[in-house]
């Protein structure tokens, strides 16, 4: 008997790590699910004790030490993106100095009180301060992580989508908003409104109907169930993949694309690869990614006409009458295009608008050259200049995101990538499987489920993004097929 | 500013120790309420991984050096009580050697999969091997904990309930056994035999009764909820306490029963006193004080003449008819007597003489006086004496529980020294409370549940069992208010 390698070593750790995380996942499941209000406080006694064991073994200095001992030539691919993955989450969290770290902890935690009351008041002036005082802690964050020559957002957005920068993305939003800019002009001028029926459907009814669109969409229910939440997410991975939904008893549209959407992810963790489990290559290869897997069900997929005909039918029979002539009412219903003041309640037209904004204005917060205090205007001027609508006050402006109050920078264009990879995904799906549309207008999404299966959720975190979807359509991505996918769609709906 | 004291490190150590410890119950109580079927292998991973690092928090040896520099005399009563438990909790981590932890974790593990198939198939045989693996562990165990001069059982028995002796329990116990081999005698020498009306209730119903019985109890539903559970439990303390319960539809008292029993054990958890949470001084006093708080509201207040009188009326309100005549029929059928084969549903005359075999059994094993090949023969040998009936099969004799199989030795009698506390409450409670028969018939069980707040649960950890059930009625706890109750209630109930 000899002692274990320090490949097996470093993978027993690692193991030891990711359930670590799956721990805290499951507290955040808990907390917006089935917690009862008065557990709130030691259930952030718990989240802190997690984090700090959590972060103790991502910091501990015998990753490094096993790592060095490894011979990498010696490794499958897989146990290399593992160990590279391995040596990047160390990484972080030992260029973060404690004192750092527990400031970022503490002031999130209390911005999102500060926040939420400064949202209620609609009043900026009153988050200001402690949005400074994040912006400033996240730019500090951002120069212990960056590398020799890599910019602060860089850093930051590394985190989220592996090896994109603030040039690849510039380079790939750069068309997207002078073409979402004009389409949206375009829908504007034709003056055509579309009024929901506001038929009220019962919360039972509603769950029922999510359970069979989840199913319809591929979710395993014995490797998950699906609850309520107030913001609909999706967590945990491979065979504990937990989905949620909301219920809005006038507008049916909230529950069903919430899950789909959620199913969208969901499938995708479920998919993951089962032999790369508590591996940090089996991951999702970036938030972008993640996005693009629910983006298309909820888009591409769940809002197409060819759905809308399948649907029709579902809503009927399951929730009763909805007040919709019929598919193609529904479909129009579903897609109707509103410059709305909130990103959540966002057109696909005018969505990425939203995070386009948010992703120009927070560059300029971590790169210094906004002040805190000038976002509100600098907000409301772009908003104006975008979407033709004067913000009326913070809370549907400036205020409107959890995001920033819990530190989340460079975050937010993951929701444009997703979107982008969407659709390069989708047109690549179509033209590979010819009688798509046949088969989504009526319900069956399973060649799409299995086309992704195939490109996209068995390689886990095994390519970065950019590769990834690269060998999935042929190309590097760009917006070209999102942009033709928009114009087309809203061109036969608002007869352009 | 100076360092932290010895003491403020200590404490903030135990909080993060309890933290990690209710991240463990949250985990539990997810796999036997919500977790999909598909989570359980990667549930597993998460239960080993805060095990890991909890045992590492209990074993940190940094627990004995601030404990070493904090000055007693400088301390609080309650301080003092965290300090001894922290040192206790320490000394058992550490006295148990890595090999003995991780073979008992496995070895239990793996037990738990013979054991049922083991059931399954009702051959003891099958699970002897792996039963006398866990008993010899248990063994070596129970010496490491041992300090001089202290027996192995005494060991085990003493971490559940805290200055327990094999010696004071076979006092308490002398009398009992007798006496409730005498009771169960003369009520089957009646020849009195209840039925059930076997009428069926739906799910929701029982469940709404479920909740106005929690209610009724004193139950905060903003600090738990209710699920459902194959083995009804309850979990959490203070701010989330929750609690479960099972659905039988032709027989109601499953879930009533449960649904009492848990919230007894939750209210206790949930009148914790606030300003221990979080210390090692802010939980309960015992095992066998817990279970006497389930045990007082299931049985002397749930299954008492009194009671029935509201408890018809609810029945009748919310599942619809029961099939009962009327209070008197529904008491006698939630009191009926059988000597049946199984603890789980034993009556109350029953239900000790299973914990007292379990007790003088166990005993046996521990001490080497019992082989386990012979375990079998000697239950249904005990079983035969006591009960009066043949065991016809091990699934329904000593295969029935599954605490062996989890190396639970030195448990069970803690059920019985609750229900020995429970009658000693009652007794004290109603000399206390002269209106609280009335109370109870009108389902108000506020003057209790004020006694029990009183007298037990803000007093959390800071007594040795004996003492705080000595400092609420008086005397130190004996079985005559148990017996007295047992045949004062089954006199009545059996004309004896």
């Amino acid at each position: 008997m000899h002692a274990p390698s320090a490949q097996s070593r470093l993978a027993e750790h690692m193991r030891r790590t990711i359930a670590l995380q799956q721990i805290s996942g499951l507290l955040s499941w808990d907390q917006e699910t089935h917690m009862p209000p008065r557990g709130a406080s030691a259930r952030a006694e718990q989240a802190a004790a997690i984090e700090a064991v959590a972060h103790a073994h991502r910091a501990d200095p015998r990753i490094a030490e096993w790592a060095d001992a490894i011979e990498r030539d010696t490794l499958s691919p897989a146990e290399r993106v593992s160990l590279d993955e391995a040596l990047r989450i160390h990484r972080r969290a030992v260029r973060i100095p404690a004192r750092l770290a527990s400031a970022l902890a503490r002031t999130t935690t209390e911005a999102h009180e500060v926040w939420a009351a400064a949202r209620e008041k609609a009043r900026f002036d009153d988050f200001a301060p402690t949005l400074a005082e994040i912006v400033a802690l996240k730019r500090e964050e951002a120069a212990c992580l960056a590398e020799p020559g890599q910019g602060l957002y860089d850093a930051l957005l590394d985190d989220y989508e592996p090896g994109m920068t603030v040039e690849k993305a510039e380079r790939l939003f750069g068309a997207l908003r002078p073409a979402l800019a004009d389409l949206a002009a375009r829908i504007a001028a034709t003056g055509v409104e579309v009024a929901l029926p506001g038929t009220r459907h019962a919360e039972d009814r509603q769950l029922a109907l999510a359970r069979e669109l989840a199913t319809v969409f591929g979710y395993d229910w014995q490797a998950g169930r699906l609850d309520l939440a107030v913001h609909p997410f999706s967590s945990g991975t491979l065979g504990d993949v937990r989905i949620t939904t909301r219920i809005d008893p006038e507008n049916p549209f909230e529950n069903i694309y919430a899950a789909i959407h959620e199913t969208g992810h969901a499938v995708y963790e479920q998919g993951m690869p089962e032999e790369l489990a508590f591996t940090p290559a089996g991951a999702e290869a970036s938030m972008g990614v993640h996005e693009s897997q629910s983006r298309l069900f909820e888009n591409q997929i769940g809002r197409s006409r060819a759905f809308c005909d399948w649907l029709f039918g579902a809503m009927e029979r399951v929730l009763g009458p909805t007040g919709f002539d019929g598919p193609e009412a529904l479909w129009r219903a579903a897609n109707r295009v509103r410059p709305g003041l909130r990103r959540t309640e966002a057109d696909e037209v005018h969505y990425n608008l939203h995070i386009l904004m948010r992703f120009d204005l927070e560059r300029e917060l971590i790169a210094g050259d906004l002040a805190v205090g000038d976002l509100e205007a600098a907000w409301n001027d772009r908003f104006a200049a975008d979407f033709g609508v004067a913000v009326p006050d913070a809370a549907q402006g400036v205020l409107q995101d959890i995001h920033w109050s819990a530190g989340l920078f460079g975050y937010f264009p993951t929701y444009s990538f997703g979107n982008i990879y969407a659709a390069e995904l989708f047109a690549a799906m179509r033209a590979d499987l010819p009688g798509l549309d046949a088969a989504i207008s009526q319900g069956d999404i399973a060649p799409a489920i299995g086309w992704l299966r195939e490109k996209i959720h068995r390689h886990g975190r095994l390519h970065a993004p950019d590769a990834l979807i690269e060998m999935a359509v042929g190309h590097a991505p760009g917006t070209g097929p999102l942009i033709a996918y928009l114009e087309a769609k809203f061109a036969e709906l608002y007869r352009l």
